[in-house]
């Protein structure tokens, strides 16, 4: 099945909503996603207050001074500037009665009690006046948004002290494969290493879900089932890897179809790597059936997981930043399907060059280590021209 | 100072050595930056091994074989295949002796104790060899690199338990200025909530060090000192925020020059926002005094700070991700200043827009808040046109 055939089924066959919402204090809300607008609950500033260190006076009484012919004002210490008078004031003080300007510190000279002011001001100068950065009751921070470090401070500067945060999706990774052992036991040089949920949980944790492993099943129908039992109880998403080419130890979807008939909605997808990619859907719940294949695994996750974590989330946008770039030599595509070259990039002379890793054996996981992103070559091409401006996406 | 000139001659003046070494569990090093090359010690794959679920063979058994004729050879079970002979081999299992290739199951039928084989492979076919992949000795991972969920998939598919990466630089930040009181205490509309220490700590994280702040000193040079001593004492950078305008409350430069005579490289450099940045060095230990301006200290902190911790990491690139984007409208600049313009980022027709945003106030963190990115006004230029096609660094 094509890439957009297969989303649009598996999507439809998902009510999927976004996880409920926590509230965690501003200071630890960096990288989670707002689950509502934040409104300010007061105005910003709370009055009208000085921009600057200087003196607060009457604009008026700066008419017409200059360099050459200075104004001479009154300094006073007193919460009311009368005209003729000028007040030392400090950036974000609040302004005195009476004053509705303040002259800078270097545009004047104190002397003795006056202070010469060289410089004709409007009124309102140096001033941040109440509200005019943010009015009680405006949207500060959208619904959606990805806090980022100006966000936290934005909204500590306004006093708000706990966010609503959509909760973290969990993720279920369930390893299978006979041949497996798992990441840090003895080696055992005829067995492979489980890599699969280090990668994928290392995907999640970036995007701002919580993986945890269930460990490895061995090919084996009612240890796969009790895996996936598991993490459909426990999790808000389940990915397994292996178990799903068209070979000899195809289980998983069959194990899915025991749990529930014809909850298997896409089984191969149109894609270089991950063709044996399977989608299901359990008590609408998503279970991802990726290839055992790392680097299949990681374009199956996305493909299909990335934007499944986006929607759990309410975030506006988990797509990777694209950036354009120039290929520096032709590539074959695969006619049918939509094909993931990785590539790594460079710049040269202002311009972005996107160099095809090429693999040097079929275990490429080497290639996307070295890789910094990839580019799409569409179902509808044979391959991609040397030189050719494409969109690359970056890891 | 123009700003190369600021960052060269504070540069000069320190001998900074990247940080030394930790060993994490690989597990937990993602983002941690190697110190390293990351050297394979063993060959992957460790053996030849069968990349499909099929049957291995000897590829001559096969020649002339098609859908049409195939060839059929005997099943056995001994891990010796002989000519004529064929074994059940799933992927990533060593080849028998005597095999030298493997039959795909899609391309193969069983009946009995025989199997059909329906295409002619040459030898190799479907089989990885040892160290085609990965060879002992080989770097699988640069000096530099800030490890990704695929690098830790690759190291961890060789047995690489523990990875040398560097430490977490430490950073101390101090606030400096009587109106500001803590953020999460009581609110007093006539002071400022300090927001530098929860916006530098979040920039800080984003780039794999660690900050901890050393609260607020009010406008007197020896609570500033103590902070600063502090600071020194306990981190490898130190940063403050506030008390570095020309104005009244120009305190921090002076405190230093208290604390060691010459030690104040820069200060005020040609930038807009972040004109009164100042930058010292004590005791080889560089100290940051950025302007109380959240947006201000945000701006001197990318150009300043981020490189610094990147080269206290050793990291290859800390550098933002550059976009090509096209202004929507013109913008001034100010000759003789690099001017940071903030700039929402949005696609239209395939192309990246970048439009300025604009500050409703003076307290402009909302414009930081709001926007995407920032695009550089070069000093030699007046303003950048309407639709010109600028770099834009991404927040």
């Amino acid at each position: 099945m094509p890439i957009d055939e297969a989303r649009s089924k598996f999507y439809s066959a998902l009510q999927l909503e976004k996880l409920d919402a926590v509230y965690v204090p501003t200071e630890e809300a960096l990288g989670l996603v707002t689950a509502k607008p934040v409104i300010a609950e007061r105005d910003s500033p709370p009055f009208d207050r000085s921009a600057v260190d200087g003196y607060a006076l009457r604009a008026k009484d700066t008419f017409g001074a200059s360099q050459h012919s200075p104004e001479t004002l009154r300094l006073v210490r007193e919460d009311d500037v009368r005209s003729g008078e000028l007040r030392e004031i400090w950036t974000g003080e609040s302004m005195p009665k009476g004053a509705d300007a303040v002259i800078m510190l270097e545009q004047a000279e104190k002397i003795g009690e006056k202070v010469q002011v060289f410089s004709s001001l409007p009124t309102g100068a140096n001033v941040s006046r109440k509200a005019e950065d943010i009015e009680e009751g405006e949207v500060v921070v959208e619904e959606g948004e990805r806090l980022k470090p100006q966000h936290l401070g934005l909204l500590a500067s306004i006093g708000i002290e706990k966010i609503a945060v959509t909760g973290r999706p969990r993720v279920a990774l369930a390893a299978t494969g006979s041949e497996l052992v798992p990441f840090g036991g003895k080696f055992e040089p005829h067995r492979i290493i489980e890599v699969n949920s280090l990668i994928l949980s290392g995907m999640c944790s970036e995007l701002g879900a919580e993986a945890f492993s269930l460990g490895i099943a061995e090919d084996d129908e009612s240890e796969i089932e009790m895996k996936i039992r598991e993490g459909l109880a426990r999790a808000d998403l389940v990915i397994t890897t292996g178990g799903t080419s068209v070979g000899l130890h195809d289980l998983v979807p069959k194990v899915l179809e025991h749990i529930e008939p014809r909850c298997v909605i896409v089984h191969g997808v149109c894609m270089r790597p991950g063709m044996p990619t399977a989608l299901a859907v359990i008590d609408n719940k998503p279970v991802i059936v990726l290839s055992g294949n790392p680097v299949a695994a990681m374009i199956g996750f996305e493909v299909f997981v990335r934007p499944l974590i986006g929607h759990l989330l309410g975030a506006k946008d988990t797509s990777r930043i694209k950036i354009r770039v120039r290929l520096t030599r032709r590539v074959a595509g695969a006619l049918g399907r939509r094909v993931f070259l990785r590539v790594r990039i460079f710049e040269k002379d202002g311009r972005y060059l996107a160099e095809p890793v090429r693999a040097k054996g079929s275990g490429i996981i080497t290639t996307v280590s070295r890789a910094d992103g990839y580019v799409i070559i569409p179902e509808d091409r044979e391959g991609l021209r040397d030189n050719e401006v494409v969109d690359a996406h970056l890891f």
